[in-house]
C-alpha cells in the first residue's frame, strides 16, 4: 500500500512543488492538500500548470489516517499550527519552515535537522524533521566536508538567489518591472539562516568559532541558488577535492564536479553541485542547487523517503530543465 | 527664460519617466512634480535612479505660475481631478491617460490627439493635449500611411508589450517569479485603445470600417512594444515602401528601415521604426517602440515641443540601451 | 527486457533532451548516444546537468542491436546519414528532422507524421516516424478540430519561441546581449512548417486551400512556444469549446483550459494546453508547448511509446518548472 | 569650434557606446569611426539602434586632423596599433583596452590612469590616458576612500558582470540558451583588473599589500556590474560614511545613498553608487556601474571632458533605463 501524504498551506512555492514531487512519486499517494482560503478549488486553480494532471481540490480539514504531512507554511506558522491542531503522534511531520530548525520542540516531538548528507541515518530513524532552509542547505553542503574534518576557519560567502526564495506574497523586490536585469542586497551580515549554519558546522568540528560572512543577493531570476565561499586551507586542492568526494561518496544528490559548474545545471533538479578551486592558501567552494527542490520540497522528499525506508532517489530522479 | 513645467501624479512610471525627461530638457524647468502620498520626499525616495541627479522634493501643492503641466494619473483620474482642480485657463495641459482621447473636453478645455505624425499642426495650436496610448502609438504609426491613401483594409495584429505597460502596481500578472521566461494573452480582440485606433484610421481614411483583429500578449521584458500588422494591399512593396516613406518624411522620430527591426533598437529612446514585408497580396508592417516614451511620456513631450514653438527633437535625443 | 534505444546526434538540443527523457523511462534503456565530434567523452561533458545521472559516454559506432534510434539530426542530415548507413530493417526510426514530414521515403522506408493526436493509430503500426515540427505541433493542435469538422477558413497566426529553437550553434540572433529583453520577426509569412501545417490540415478537410498567415517571433526566454491562431467560425463559443474537448477527449497530453493559458504552465513538460475566445465570429485559439519536448522530443518518446505498444504517458510525466 | 573625435575600432560594443556618446556630446564632433572590416558601411549596418541617428559611415582610413582618439580595440591591439600607426603627437589618446593600464609607454606616450575621481588633476594635464577596466572602476571606487585614509586592509570581493562586459564575440559562455537564467564564476581570485585595483590602491595607501580576494560571476543581464566587498573597519559606520561622502564630494558622478542600492539605479548612466553597512566590524561596501558607461565609454568621455578643459559632466547626463 502507498504511503499517505497531507500538505498543510498547499497554495504557496513550496506546496505547489510538494504537490508536483507527490504526484509522480511511486509509492506515495498525495491524499489530501489543506489550504482553507482555497478549500473547494481544483489544485490548478492555483497551480495551473497541473491542468490535466490531477482532479483533487483544496480541503480545509485534515484527514487523520495520513502517514506524514508536509507542513509547508510560512515562517511561525507551522508552530502556531501544531499547537492548535491535534495531530496522531503516528504521524510523521515534515516542517519546511524555520520554526524547528534550531531544536525547539512541540508537544512532545522532537525535530531532527533533515540534511541527509550530514544526517542521514538520525533522519531514517526520525519522526519529525525541521527541514533545512535554501542559503543554508548550499553553505552547508559546501562546507561540510572541512568541517567534518577539522579544517573549517573562518568564510567568506557571497550567494545569490532566485525571486522564488521570496515567495508568492506580492512584494516591490519581487515586481517584475523592478527584479528583471536588476542584483541587489539584503541582509548583509545578519541572513536568518547564518544560526543553522552555524550550528551544523559547530556539530561537524567541534569548537568551532570562527567568523561566517555571508552576504546574500537578489537575482533576477526565478529559481536556483548560486553560493562561492572562501576560507585558508593550507592542503593542496587535490587533497581537499578528495576529502569532498570521500565524504560524498555514497550520497545520491550530491556531486563535486571537475569542471566549472552552472546554475542551470541543477536546475529543476533535487541535486547539489561542488566545485573548487585554489590560489594560495585561498579555498573557493562554489554549490548549486535549487532553492525549491534541494533547497526545499525536494529535501523533503528525500527526507520522507529515508524516514520510510524507501530509495533514497524515489520520486526525485527529475529531468532537469536544461535551458 | 525656461518653460515651467509641472508634473501631477510623479510617483507612478510614467510620471518617473517625465521627470527623467524635463530634467534633462535644455528648455524646461521642472517647478513641481506634485504626489499626494509622496509629499515631502526627495523624488529620489521613490525614483531611486535619480540620486545625484536632483534634491528636488514632492509637494502636494500645485504651483498656479507652471506653464504646461504634465497629468501622469491613472485612467480615470486626470477627469476627477480636473473636475475639482481650479487650473487657470492659460496653463497648458497634457494629460497622459485615456481619458480625453475620444474626444471629451472638461471646463471648457478641448484636447487634441497628440499623435504629431499625424496631427502636428494641431498640435502646435493646441492648448490641451491627450496623448496617445502606447499599444495605439505602434498601431497607428504602422498603419497611418496606408489609411492616408486610402488603402487600409482589414487588420489582423499580434503586439507584445513590457511589464511596465501595466504600471507599478503590485499584481499577480507582474510577480517576478510569474512573468519572468513566460508569454501570455489578454484583452483578446478588445483592448481598449482599438477605439483611439479607429478613429485615428477612420479620420485619415474616411468610410473605413474594415475589421481590426488585435490581439495583445504580455512579453516578459520591461519596456517596449513589437507589432506585426497583416493587411491586404495589391500595390507592389516598393510603391508601399516609398508611401512609408514620404509619409514619415518630415518627421524626427519614425523611420521605415530597410533591414528587420528588433525591439532594442528603440528601448530608451522616443523613436518608432517600421519594417514592411510582402508575400503575395499580404504585407506585414512590424513597427517598435518604447512604451514608456514614445508610446507615454517621451511624446508628452515631444507634444509640449510642438506646443510651445521649441525644435520637435528638444530634450528627446536620448541615448539608446542598446543592450 | 528493456527497450534499446539508441540516439544519432546527441550533443545537440534535441539530442540532449532525449537523453534526459530516455533514462529516465522506465521501459527503456539508453543503449548507446552517438556523436561523432563527441567520441569518448561522458554525456555530461556537452550536457552538463548530467553529471551524477549517468557515465555514459559517446561514441561514433552504431551498435545494431538498438530497437529504436532517434535521429537528432539537422535538416537535410537524416536524410545523408540513412543514405549512407546500413541499418537492419527490424531498427524502428523517430527522425526528430524535417527531412520526411511531407512523405518522403528512403531505402524503402515510409515515414509516419508523428503528431498522435491525429494519427494515433497510424503511429501505432509504424516502423519509421517523422516527428513534427515545433511551431507545426503547436498551430496543428490549435486548428486540426475545426479542420476534423470541416470548419476551417483563413487563419491568421502569430508565434514566439523560446531561443532553443534555434539550435546550439552560435549566431548573432541567439548572442544573449542581443536577445535578452528584445524582440524580433523572421521568416514572416514564408515559415518552412507551413508545409507540414498545410498538408496536416488537409487531411483532415479534404479541400482545404484557405490562406494561413504566420508571423513567427524570436521570444527572450530559452523554452517554449506561445501561439495565437485567429480564423472566422459562425458556431457559438461553447459548442466550439465543446468540439476541441471531444476531439482532445482521449489525449492525454493536450487539453482544453478553461482559463487563460501561460507559456510556463507547460516548460518542462510534454503538454498542449489550448484556449479558446471569441468576438463576434472571431475565434482565437491560444496554444502553448516546449518546443523541445512536445515540439520535439518528448513528442518522439511518445510516438516510441505508441509503436512499442506502452502507455503513452510512460517516461513523460514530467515535473513542469513551474516558475 | 567643436571637439574633433575619433574613434578607431567602432564595430564593438564599447565602440558603440562611445559613438551614441559622442553623437549626443554638445561640443564635440564625431569626426569619422575606423573599423577596418567595416568600411563604407553606414553604422547603423552595425549599430542598428542609431538608424535615424546619424548618416556616417565607417572608414579605414585615420583622419589626422582629429583632436582626440578613442581606441576601442582588443586588449593588446591598442599596443599593436600604435606600434605601426603614425599618430601626430599633438593627438590626444583615451585607449579603453589594458594595454597601458600599469604604466607602460609607446612612442613617448606615457599614459595617465584615468580614474577621475582619483586622479582628477592629472588627466586634466594629460596627453594620453588608459581608461580603467569596468571591474576595477567598481572595485576601486568602492574602496578608494578606505585606502586613501590608510585604512584599507585584507578585502573579500564578490562581483557579478552583464553579458556586454564580455563583448560581441559569439561564445558558448553568452549563449543565449545557456546564459539566461544562469550564473557562474570565471577568473576565481585571479581577474587579470587585480594588477590595477592594487597598483591604485597601494598609490592611495603606500604600503599596502594585503590581499584582495576577488571571485567574479557572469550574470544573466546585459548591463551594469554589482559588487559586494568586505573588509574589516574599526571606526563605526557613520564615521567610515562621512569619510566616503567627503571623498566624492566634489565628484558628479559617484555618491554614497543612504537607502540600499541596486544595480539598476545606474543602467544606463555614468554614475557610481556606493552604500555601506556595517556588522560588528566588518565593513561591506557595495557599489554598482554600467559596465559600459562609468566602466567604459562613459568614463572615457568623461576623461575627455577633463583633458579638454570641459564641464565634466558634458555629454553625460543620461537618462537612467529605470527598468
Amino acid at each position: 500500500m502507498k504511503i499517505q501524504a497531507g500538505i498543510i498551506g498547499g497554495a504557496g512555492y513550496t506546496g505547489g512543488e510538494t504537490i508536483r514531487l507527490l504526484l509522480r512519486h511511486p509509492q506515495v499517494e498525495l491524499a489530501f492538500v489543506h489550504s482553507r482560503s482555497n478549500a473547494g478549488k481544483p489544485l490548478y486553480a492555483v497551480h495551473p500548470d497541473l491542468l490535466g494532471d490531477t482532479e483533487l481540490h483544496f480541503t480545509d480539514r485534515i484527514e487523520q489516517e495520513a502517514d506524514v504531512l508536509f507542513l509547508c507554511l510560512g515562517h511561525g506558522e507551522s508552530k502556531r499550527w501544531l499547537d492548535v491542531t491535534s495531530i496522531s503522534s503516528s504521524v510523521k511531520i515534515i516542517d519546511l519552515s524555520q520554526d524547528f530548525r534550531l531544536g525547539a520542540s512541540i508537544q512532545g516531538r522532537l525535530f531532527t535537522y533533515g540534511l541527509p548528507e550530514i544526517n542521514r541515518e538520525n533522519i531514517r530513524q526520525a519522526a519529525n524533521i525541521a527541514n533545512p532552509g535554501c542559503f543554508a542547505t548550499a553553505i552547508e553542503l559546501g562546507l561540510a566536508p572541512l568541517a567534518a574534518a577539522g579544517l573549517l576557519q573562518e568564510v567568506h560567502t557571497t550567494g545569490i538567489t532566485g525571486s522564488t526564495g521570496a515567495g508568492q506574497k506580492l512584494q516591490e523586490t519581487t515586481h517584475f518591472s523592478w527584479r528583471t536585469n536588476n542584483i541587489s542586497a539584503y541582509k548583509t551580515l545578519n541572513h536568518q539562516h547564518l544560526h543553522e549554519i552555524r550550528r551544523t558546522l559547530t556539530q561537524l568540528q567541534p569548537g568551532y568559532d570562527a567568523p561566517i560572512h555571508f552576504i546574500p543577493w537578489r537575482g533576477d531570476f526565478a529559481r536556483g541558488i548560486f553560493i562561492s565561499s572562501c576560507t585558508t586551507v593550507e592542503q593542496p586542492l587535490a587533497e581537499v577535492q578528495q576529502l569532498y568526494k570521500d565524504f560524498y561518496a555514497g550520497h545520491p544528490f550530491t556531486h563535486v564536479a571537475e569542471e566549472p559548474i552552472d546554475l542551470k545545471q541543477v536546475v529543476n533538479t533535487n541535486k547539489c553541485l561542488l566545485f573548487l578551486e585554489k590560489e594560495g592558501d585561498q579555498l573557493v567552494v562554489h554549490s548549486v542547487i535549487d532553492n525549491l527542490l534541494k533547497g526545499a520540497s525536494g529535501q523533503a522528499v528525500q527526507n520522507m523517503n529515508l524516514m520510510f525506508g524507501l530509495e533514497e532517489t524515489a520520486g526525485l530522479q527529475l529531468k532537469s530543465i536544461g535551458f
